[in-house]
């Protein structure tokens, strides 16, 4: 096997990319400056020595605390929990929210053998009752999963007498009734707003 | 920007790879064994250095003459003209064609400033003077500047008595006349073959 076939596999073996698309990346670089393949390998090769987890939130972060578990300017009064790291990074992009974060590092999932013990539910405990927190925002996935670490978390947290919150959950914004599935729409009757 | 930010960045400038699978990727790499990263980051680092161009055909190989070339089983008087080192592997995998190839290196774009000059044409003659070709199938792409550059070779090569085919354009396989377009249904009557 060539340098070039190896390098089509191992990219194909990445998430969303197929073979197809792996051949066109590995052609794609042969043809390009050789520097764009470099760096990407540079990058690729301090990935895990120059990123570490969050020993407060879980976050991948190149200093740790992290640098939104450091920001002063963050209302350390509230804490969203999210799954993985990258929910993070899609939250942060909304700028809706200035609190700090917790992740999970994964859903309750009996099917795949994930118990509460598997997730970093203690830790989270332990911030809650070492820190001031005010309220506690479940942001984990709106799936079967996601919905019952929610519930089991906000059990947990109630007994601590912390307000408990969770991510709104109904029709996307541009989106149409008619292509909304059974649940979602059901969902958004229940979850309906006064206006 | 940290290293993440940055190798997300420059994921999503690989062909076909948008800012979610960039993100997607990068997490899934910094979440997986470290080794898969190395792995990619060396074939990386390697891949200008290790893979050159054939010097005959033009095919990306990591020995000159490629495997290809210098393979004594294959059919030395048939040549199949493509437009990237790609389509080689593309035509490879239908196991239809046992004879060599020849890479243009793109095809005669007027638009983008591309000319006859700018491709390999003259190592084609020069390939088809001094060794006993019998027939040159061009396989270039089914568009205006793949069919212009077919025509173009076509009156090149038959000046040397060479017989020039072209690929049959026409219905895909498996495909549905309700779906195909005007274009390659017109070249599908065209084209059509006696039963």
């Amino acid at each position: 096997m060539t340098t070039l076939d190896k390098l089509i596999k191992n990219f194909s073996r990445l998430p969303g990319i197929g073979k197809k698309s792996a051949g066109r990346i590995a052609y794609y670089l042969l043809k390009a400056d050789p520097a764009i393949s470099r760096r990407l390998a540079e990058q690729l090769s301090t990935l895990h020595s120059s990123i570490i987890k969050c020993s407060v939130c879980g976050n991948y972060t190149e200093q740790d605390p992290c640098e939104i578990c450091s920001n002063p300017n963050r209302d350390s009064s509230l804490i969203c929990v999210v799954e993985e790291p990258q929910d993070i990074h899609t939250i942060e992009e909304t700028r809706e929210f200035n609190g700090l974060y917790h992740v999970l590092g994964g859903s309750i999932s009996p099917m795949d053998g994930v118990g509460a013990d598997d997730l970093s539910i203690a830790q989270l405990m332990r911030r809650v009752t070492n820190n001031p927190v005010q309220e506690v925002i479940l942001a984990t996935n709106p799936t079967v999963e996601g919905d019952t670490t929610a519930l089991y978390l906000q059990r947990l947290l109630k007994e601590k007498g912390i307000s408990v919150s969770r991510l709104a959950s109904g029709l996307p914004v541009g989106g149409d009734l008619e292509y909304a599935d059974r649940m979602t729409l059901a969902r958004s009757f229940k979850g309906r707003t006064v206006m």
